[in-house]
């Protein structure tokens, strides 16, 4: 396995592999990587010749005062991980490869970004969509793989991918859970013992309201409110949202009569955790 | 020659001329070719082994009361220009199969698109950088053209390509011009007779300009000045913007002592023509 840290060697290997007609998989992280990515590697792998996991904690989908800074790293344990998982390449870049001074241009995806995560987060999802371009440009890949674990993220990557006409197969993979149903996030490092005890209230609420809903509920409003009394019987957790919305353009709804996701953020101590679960009527 | 209608069809051809290794050219237009865009097509040519003329009036770059409805459109004479100049395929999609239902994603460049022609035309940009990704995408070009004629489009795409590290080499291609000097527009066969004679004087205000600086004025002021009068004592013809600018990042100089571009824009009657000539100390 290979390690790029600059454009110009990924390239030299991209074009090789080009050239040779192989397929390229692409698996973009933030790295400190836990089973939900090595399962999104398991997913490519099967659909490419040569697998790229990419590496970069993007600043771009940070805003000033969340947790660029302190988002966990730990590049040796990854190398070995997607090693084992059959990776050709780790591109790793660092933040002026990506962002050279004099840079200014951004992808945007209108009107999915603005609900759920956007509204905590307004320029979150400009960051996502402008570096998932520039990593599918620069590894010219075919296929690449995300998260259902966020899902608003999952939709806006393949909008972008369809509007752009990038030639590139966009899989997403179901969530990776703990033993208690906790959605695997390198954040989860954040929380204090106690705190990981009652992360999992999340998962709880979202799997409260499918059940509500598998067993005939259909208003929203009911649903929202169960899940929200979960989470706030729980102490030290408090709701960013918990919201029913449609699985395809975000709205919220008042009846579930579609595809439709319940989806949440939840703060649990000073850490902010989100997961979702789809429901078909 | 070939002349693809649909998405599809491009994709099996580029896929097949990938295949073989071989490099594709791209210049984007709007059709209604002139000399100006036949020159584009003379400087890929010959980098490139297969070469596609798009050729798509694309409505993301219009604002509503622009003259997207009534642009000038003769495809039957542009397949036999192109053709005359060695181009492999013309790409001529309708503009449903470039912007389906349901379309949101933009390309966009900050700070550059705001000045200029941005001013008057605020969405224009972020419409040519959107569909100039998209054709990036779809041919897989490795060197496009464009003219300098629209030399504020053609820095606002080389930013765009490297920013997102489009992998393609952007030619931009020397104005070509009438015998009095107008440059080449499809938007020139909107004027009327008398419309045409007035319109080169632009042209002249901006050599005149040019001039000036050649002979030692270094005041934006005063060679702003110039060039109004000569704007001015045209009838019909009235001024949009007409500027001195740096050359890279298009703010307005005070002294030029640094590579400028003198550029402007006019309305001749209705239609409304932009011209620049750049300048070096």
């Amino acid at each position: 396995m290979i390690i790029l840290r600059t454009i110009p060697e990924l390239r030299t290997f991209v074009h090789d592999w080009q050239g040779q007609g192989l397929r390229i998989g692409l698996v973009p992280t933030m790295g400190y990587l836990h089973a939900g990515h090595l399962s999104l590697i398991d997913h490519v792998r099967p659909r490419c010749d040569r697998l790229i996991v990419s590496i970069f904690v993007n600043p771009t989908q940070f805003a000033p005062g969340e947790d660029l800074d302190r988002y966990p790293r730990n590049i040796e344990r990854d190398e070995q991980a997607v090693a084992a998982h059959g990776t050709d390449a780790i591109f790793y870049p660092d933040a002026p490869e990506m962002y050279p001074e004099g840079f200014r241009t951004f992808t945007i995806v209108e009107g999915l970004g603005d609900v759920l995560c956007g509204r905590t987060r307004p320029t979150h999802f400009r960051g996502v969509t402008t570096v998932v371009s520039k990593l599918f440009n620069l590894t010219r890949c075919q296929v690449a793989a995300f998260g259902q674990k966020d899902y608003q993220q999952s939709l806006i990557i393949r909008r972008m991918a369809a509007d752009l006409n990038y030639d590139v197969d966009v899989l997403v993979c179901s969530t990776v859970r703990e033993e208690d149903g906790l959605a695997m996030s390198s954040r989860n490092s954040y929380l204090s013992p106690e705190e990981r005890e009652r992360a999992v209230c999340l998962y709880r609420a979202l799997t409260k309201g499918q059940k509500l809903f598998s067993l005939g509920e259909r208003s929203a409003a009911k649903i929202r409110q169960e899940m929200k009394r979960t989470i706030q019987a729980t102490p030290g957790v408090s709701i960013d949202y918990l919201e029913a919305v449609d699985a395809y353009n975000l709205q919220p709804l008042e009846k579930i009569d579609r595809p439709a996701v319940l989806a949440g953020a939840v703060y649990v101590g000073a850490t902010r955790l989100i997961d979702n679960v789809i429901i078909e009527p």
